[in-house]
């Protein structure tokens, strides 16, 4: 696939994704990103201080929420998005009315393929949403749908057809994706191996989803893509993503869907303060030794259905099971069946028709603020 | 790690390591791998009419085991070696008395990385096999124990230690591992994409294994790297190596140990005839429709301990589930138990100690072959 700028031509999916970017500075960032991001539409959710304004370049199709418009939107449902951490991100995820969504940070820049090209790392992504993934048996040439690749001997034939994509996580190059404690212990390691590959993470197996670079299909997962409490009077922060990669892969799992992880990467360019970090992450470090085995050990019924479904009776395990282990769990759980209230609110076939309170909202708050 | 040829220095596991390589033909391939592989042992299982003379390369360490020499070494038991096939080649797996082995085949020479490097095969897989793996969590940066990588944030500290790596499973650039009728579909499709990374397959992942260019720790999982009964008398081929694959992998997530994929290359120079493929493939491609499944759900139980007792639980579930598919499989249940029955009797304490009659045999045997 080219990964030239299609400046010229429509892209694939443009008014069918949303580009989601949480934030608390001015998005130059995305002067860079213009040849890949001009023609489709991004959501901007500001954290912080909602005063600030923040300075978005010309020539962008973005609609931007701060604070206020969440809590204007959500009411008392707001208390699920996550207030000065990124993981409010997934507010975006939550308002937007597209079929796709990829969301990046706003330190990460274009990167270029070893060849010296710029990587259009939105089209990867699509590319890796569009074709099926593989995840009951694994393929040793990795993305068998990639031009050049294909099943290898002892491939089942009736598993060739795969199963939709659900999620395509993609990788950094430079600044890795460190825990504290490694970027303490390593602070001089980049990462320079370009890896040139995709492949699907196997069905059953979980992995450290991180949403710096992360696209996925909305209507097929979106509903579980909930970024969990995190930030401002929580006691972690740093395992949004992670909250959110472990639900979705045991969803997906139990749903028959896709993860993809691999190509594209962007280019990390600071790495967070480690000392920070630490301090946000030492619950977490040691809560996840108990959160991994339990997500390990999830096996949802044959009742739940849906997204929505298998995300509230994964909120009721995670009230049982995880618990014991701290009152913040109760919390979360509860934040979880709220933001599928939300979620259902915002996104059900009533919320689409005109009269819908939440659409009405919706455009309350986008009038005031978007741009073309 | 380096990759430049070892000629001058003494290389890794020089004494513990064996290359196999089964052939039919002058093994004039070895030239090319001179550089890398002088210093090793090799063991050449010689396939077909016993009175062809195999020419040998001057300057290489090695044994030969003719039809002939199996027969004499393993009496009624060579029934459970194949003939006519490179299934052949674990009866050197089961002569070998080191603790490695690299099996190799006859028409695969040395790659080139992206820089033009020609790529010393052995030397990736002996760092594969003597770091460890990490079956129970993917790490998205792949081999976390690889210069410049590490565990991504999110990898649960506790499984940091990994598992010990059992096997390693090399690719191929040029021609890829195509079944027949994706190698008649595809006849001009080569493997051009070289995919700087090494992966563990996760725990509870089924692969479809190649005989090609593989190494592996022969004390963990020799004893269940039998490559079944194919070529002469059987209804199928080109199975070999897929069936010790799927026995593999079940028994090293059982025991805990854990199979890698990816680097190092090998130059494979041609592809096999697919007419000739497709005739040995056809019932091995719907067999596996029943095979797969049958892998997917195989549970062993607590009491088995070592890879032998596996591989004889192993043996009577074969019989059991896949028995009434054909009767081949019944056949093939009983070779896994001859085979076992052999591995012990060449590999037990009692078969290193002088006056072992396998031991024996196989000094006779050698004597007559072994060159230095």
């Amino acid at each position: 696939m080219s990964s030239k700028p299609a400046s010229k031509v429509v892209p694939p999916l443009k008014d069918e994704l949303d580009i989601v970017i949480p934030t608390i500075r001015n998005l130059d960032f995305l002067e860079m990103w213009k040849p890949f991001f001009e023609q489709y539409h991004l959501i901007i959710v500001q954290d912080g201080d909602p005063s600030k304004k923040i300075h978005v370049p010309e020539g962008f199709d973005y609609e931007l929420y701060n604070r206020n418009d969440i809590n204007r939107i959500l009411g008392p449902k707001a208390s699920c998005i996550s207030f000065k951490d990124s993981a409010c991100r997934c507010f975006g995820f939550l308002v937007s009315k597209k079929k796709y969504i990829f969301t990046i940070d706003d330190d990460c820049f274009v990167a270029k393929d070893p060849s010296g090209e710029q990587i259009n790392a939105l089209a990867q992504h699509i590319h890796n949403l569009l074709t099926p993934a593989t995840p009951f048996f694994f393929n040793t040439l990795y993305d068998p749908y990639r031009e050049g690749a294909d099943f290898v001997r002892g491939y089942p034939f009736s598993m060739r057809e795969g199963a939709p994509t659900a999620v395509s996580h993609g990788l950094w190059l430079n600044i890795p994706d460190y825990d504290a404690p490694t970027q303490l212990v390593k602070p001089r390691e980049r990462n320079t191996r370009y890896v040139d590959a995709v492949l699907t993470i196997p069905k059953g197996t979980l992995f450290p989803m991180c949403g710096m670079n992360l696209a996925f299909d909305r209507e097929l997962i979106g509903a579980a893509m909930y970024f969990g409490l995190m930030g401002d009077g929580q006691p972690i922060g740093r395992y949004d993503d992670m909250w959110a990669g472990w639900c979705t892969k045991v969803i997906t799992d139990h749903l028959g869907l896709g993860v993809k992880t691999g190509i594209p990467y962007i280019w990390h360019s600071k790495a967070s303060n480690p000392f920070v970090n630490l301090k946000k992450e030492y619950k977490g470090i040691y809560w996840q030794e108990d959160i991994i085995p339990f997500f390990q050990s999830v096996v949802l019924s044959k009742e739940s259905k849906t997204v929505q479904q298998c995300y509230v009776e994964l909120s009721k395990l995670v009230r049982e099971k995880l618990g014991p282990i701290d009152p913040y769990f109760l919390k979360l759980a509860d934040a979880m069946v709220t933001w599928i209230e939300a979620w259902d609110e915002l996104n059900s076939a009533a919320a689409a028709a005109p009269a819908a309170a939440a659409d009405a909202a919706k455009k309350d708050a986008s009038s005031s603020t978007k741009k073309k």
